[in-house]
């Protein structure tokens, strides 16, 4: 059946009450807002929006259940970036009404199995019809504790510099597939002070240089160092983007500690130091084209 | 200049420094996610997101300082449909490199103005090419006190139904430029109990309906009695849809007084009586035809 002789109302009602409301939500799916219980204690409500659009994130013919899921992992990569923990989320969904109901179906699976990967509730759906792509917005709240949150800006002169996973190919599927290192990066802040972090999205060529820009330093890496993914280049691995890692700097001082607790904790995800933030230069800034750059 | 020659970065930090962060925001855009202070009390958190697409929600050729209004104001409309308090903003813009830079800042303009009119803090901005229409998407966060959020189900058999403003007739324009009720709904919540609330976005012949599903009962209105906008028909007023006005139930034995406490709050806003709530009969859930379905 087509999305046509559907309409709204019943699509978003065969879809949403099959998303189990948690315990949390008061009033979810269905209402014109989703009332949640407000997380408590001294944190920072978390807040992140994201969309993937056909032609530009995934190609028509790509699996739908891999959409979805992809859909609601990149935003939850930016929780991970954060040391954020994501506990609702909002669906909008921008669709031709020529396509296929069962095409609709399996991207809310998608995003529903992504959702329930990390307890995360989707409270609300909103669609609505185009002549264009399709596009998949996913908004997520969520918490972190104020000692625990991770931003972009505090990096130091000195700070050594580490990547979580390998890079590069991503774009040969994996990108449709990824976890966000959302465990990983609560761990990290659990156990050591991160200075600064962001996650790999446009490929460590675009955001080193915006963390290091954010944190008003330079970088010097050793790209020969740089964990690879299999079949891939150097070149790959900082212009590709859709890695998914965690970039972060950390004092030096905790750099030995942190590698030989990673191990033990993680044993088959690689931690790998790839270089340091340093006295902000212009060359060492410039050192890394390449990198996804939106509308370029 | 064209967007393709700006790039996303530049494009975001044009746009979104002009923001002021509000004093409750702790990193704002321009971070991995958003960061606010967490609305405190024993109240609910309130998520919205809803998007206007081109071609859909607006034509092409409409100014785009209104169309950016209309994109912040439409999630605006469902605080005020569950009489929450909006605070921050997420936008999602997604356009072809085409697109002048000029239209997006006056996008932003329009989304600005609109935040600024209820106070509410853009604390975040993502963008994305696409090769189709023009998409905005809008997600909102707020709060609302637990005594007083409205939901679409609290209607009872015998409730009176009022609706705000006039109806009918907004596609000329004035859909473009709608205040949300917000104001309203929230002194209506503080003066009185309203059992159930919705905003007429796909017009009264959709959504009185919903309202009345959602409470679990009928409805009669009295279709010659509906406050008609200039120029509009009855069919308009209930086929039309984009009103943005309220349309709540409430316990006859504070009709008169919600009526005369209106007059003196609200002197140029029309209150309607528009019918009631009453046992729910198959018939009467059929009688309103029309209201704007989307994939229809």
């Amino acid at each position: 059946m087509k999305l046509r002789e559907l309409g709204e109302d019943r699509l978003l009602a065969q879809l949403l009450p099959h998303l189990p409301p948690g315990r949390s939500v008061f009033a979810g799916a269905g209402d014109d807002c989703a009332l949640v219980e407000n997380p408590v204690g001294r944190n920072f409500l978390v807040l992140k929006t994201d969309c993937v659009v056909e032609g530009v994130h995934f190609l028509s013919q790509a699996n739908a259940l891999d959409v979805g899921w992809k859909a609601m992992m990149r935003p939850l990569s930016d929780f991970a970036a954060t040391s954020a923990v994501p506990q609702f989320a909002l669906i909008t969904l921008i669709v031709s009404k020529e396509t296929k109901n069962d095409w609709v179906k399996k991207i809310y699976r998608g995003l529903s199995r992504a959702a329930a990967r990390f307890r995360v509730d989707i409270v609300g759906g909103e669609t609505s019809g185009t002549r264009g792509p399709a596009v998949i917005s996913v908004s997520v709240a969520g918490f972190v504790e104020r000692g625990r949150c991770v931003l972009r800006s505090g990096g130091k002169i000195g700070d050594d510099l580490f990547v979580s996973g390998r890079l590069g190919g991503a774009n040969r599927r994996r990108h449709l597939r990824f976890v966000p290192r959302i465990e990983e990066s609560r761990w990290l802040t659990k156990n050591f002070a991160l200075h600064a972090m962001i996650d790999l999205s446009d490929g460590l060529g675009a955001d080193l240089p915006r963390l290091a820009r954010a944190s008003k330093v330079g970088f010097k890496i050793d790209k020969k160092n740089l964990p690879l993914n299999r079949a891939a280049t150097i070149d790959n691995a900082i212009s590709d983007g859709e890695d998914y890692e965690l970039l972060f700097a950390i004092s030096p001082r905790d750099s030995d500690r942190l590698q030989m607790r990673w191990r033990r904790k993680f044993p088959k995800l690689l931690l790998t130091k790839i270089g340091h933030f340093n006295r902000r230069s212009k060359i060492e800034n410039r050192k890394l084209p390449g990198g996804y750059v939106h509308f370029k």
